[in-house]
């Protein structure tokens, strides 16, 4: 019974991800739909990532979170515009749903942007499974998070269409494999592009910054 | 419509987790549920927490997990009874919901049991709203995660018995501040004990062992 009911809610969240991804075509705006676990840090992440975006590309950000506004906070000093949907109110809804992500990016105006980021809620099953209408997913892992990961929660490295491993300043400091976290992810999802970085450090960012900016151009002709 | 629905599901859970808590009391077996977000060290922690346990305890583990049986393997070398449950073929559920729980400690047989462990899945929300007739909530907490982590996931803070921040051998290459992540779970459920350890040191071990061992042996009278 359960799995029914599970499988009518995901129709009903299709339907509108089908009405969301035609208000971004109208816009001509680029959605990446960014995923993890808590604290692998999507936030830091994209911090960096705006202020090195923004003189050319001009991003927009939805944040996710059960509760607090401290990563809209965060974001909010880059200059990018940036709203915050808070679950709680909804029951504590450990994924962001596409009717949310629809109220809030006609809040937010798309109109004024190339990119719109959705930092959804940290967690590594659920939002997978949760279609919101974006251009691209991207999976982040944190290399503390031990390289089997992709083994244990393969749906999100499946849906992926780019990962990103974190917190490689640690690797001297951990018994983890990055070798092995990149295999597995092969495993799960072959030929999934794979950027290794440090939010802290910025090692590793040209790449990455470098896959978005053509996927922002590819589909609005902006950025490049 | 999805709160109802979701309402339904967790009256439901309660029910079962009733059952689980009569069936467990009749077996004088106390049953901890541990959970966290994925990779925060839950599995080496145990394998640890169990070696140290057993000489004195009998410990029985369910592990749960969407794929692989990965971490009931690196479990099964303690010597402790050891059950896999797999959630990918129920939709690859995020929780662990009460009626699993109950077949698989059937499965596993109580009766020659102090303590049954349940490590829950990698999931830092959903698991915290599924009873599943416990006698205590441990979540843990790595420290890589951030000190915000208690006020942005509250529930699953709100609804422990005990908290453990793990992974304390990397605060000097973290920009974590240890004693601000402590606050933040004061703030959220005041007097909650928290134990720092390291499971790859083990350092810190002693008392958490010890809150533990005295837990057991109130309810069952076993393991002092």
């Amino acid at each position: 019974m359960e799995i029914n009911i599970q499988k009518r809610v995901l129709e009903a969240n299709e339907t509108q991800a089908d009405t969301n991804r035609m208000f971004f075509k109208d816009q001509n705006v680029f959605v990446l739909n960014l995923m993890s676990s808590p604290g692998s840090g999507k936030t830091e992440t994209l911090c960096k990532t705006l202020v090195r975006l923004m003189p050319r590309i001009r991003v927009g950000v939805i944040v996710g979170d059960i509760c607090t506004t401290n990563d809209a906070d965060r974001l909010d000093v880059t200059g990018a515009k940036v709203t915050q949907i808070n679950t709680d109110q909804f029951g504590g809804d450990c994924h962001l749903a596409a009717h949310l992500i629809f109220s809030s990016a006609r809040q937010l105006g798309c109109e004024d942007l190339d990119l719109l980021i959705v930092e959804n809620i940290g967690n590594l099953v659920c939002p997978a499974e949760f279609d919101i209408g974006e251009d691209a997913r991207a999976v982040m892992l944190s290399v503390t998070e031990g390289e089997d990961k992709p083994l244990k929660y393969p749906l999100m490295f499946r849906v992926a269409d780019v990962a990103i491993l974190n917190k490689i300043d640690l690797l001297p400091y951990l018994d983890v494999d990055i070798r092995l976290a990149k295999d597995n992810i092969q495993q799960v999802h072959p030929h999934l592009p794979v950027f290794e970085i440090s939010a802290k450090t910025e090692e590793g960012f040209s790449p990455w910054l470098e896959w978005l900016n053509i996927k922002v151009f590819e589909k609005t002709g902006k950025g490049l």
